[in-house]
């Protein structure tokens, strides 16, 4: 087993075999996304340098660009004390959002207990997507 | 039911009624911590202004800093495209992780694929927790 796998290996999923990764704007520092990914995922990720997830959804492996060409270069990847979780530092090739923004966190509580959405689309996801898709 | 008990309601939680938050400097904008909510943690955070979690391995409800005063004031709460992730902008007073570090993502995945220490500690634990702790 190399070094990697056995770092991979030693991180702690979930039940499903799975734990959240947080990707985040290597230059902004801002949150893009979380999605989920197990030890595959994480080996695909750092191996070809592209973000690549399961999703819970859709029972399947997908790499963030694959339909809309909005891929994330991977910069650097950390874990954190209970090591149950990764955050991943990428340069995003466009939006992060498949609902169009750049971060997937769009919408804030506002002081009326409401979410309100607070950034703008940076594209039409009908456009680059069709009426599905990720 | 008030608009902030259905927005919190509207989110969508895992089997077991949790879903993870991501708590980030508010002025920094970095990553702190990830930690698990339910709708009680949650409505509680919003009502104290401070941050409150389920721990999953506890089993009990905790506030960040609790026992170390490192309290987390609640700036902002944000939620993702999904639904199923929220993201808490903290003003930090003191150190996020237990091990004594601002960030629980202290360790970075280095070119040789071993996990590195790449933070240097604030306190040490011990002396803020004794020998166990959160």
């Amino acid at each position: 087993m190399s070094n990697l796998e056995e770092a991979v290996g030693q991180l702690k999923y979930d039940n499903d075999g799975l734990l959240p990764a947080v990707v985040v704007d290597h230059e902004s520092g801002k949150v893009l996304m979380v999605a989920y990914v197990n030890q595959t995922a994480l080996l695909e990720t750092i191996r070809t340098g592209k973000t690549h997830f399961w999703s819970r959804s859709r029972r399947k492996y997908w790499m963030k660009g694959e339909t809309s060409g909005h891929v994330q270069e991977v910069k650097a990847i950390y874990t954190d004390c209970d090591a149950d979780t990764v955050l991943i530092e990428v340069v995003p090739r466009g939006a992060a959002c498949h609902e169009g923004y750049y971060s997937c966190f769009y919408r804030r509580l506002d002081e009326t207990g409401r979410w309100q959405v607070v950034a703008e689309k940076l594209f039409d996801p009908d456009e680059v997507y069709g009426k599905d898709g990720k």
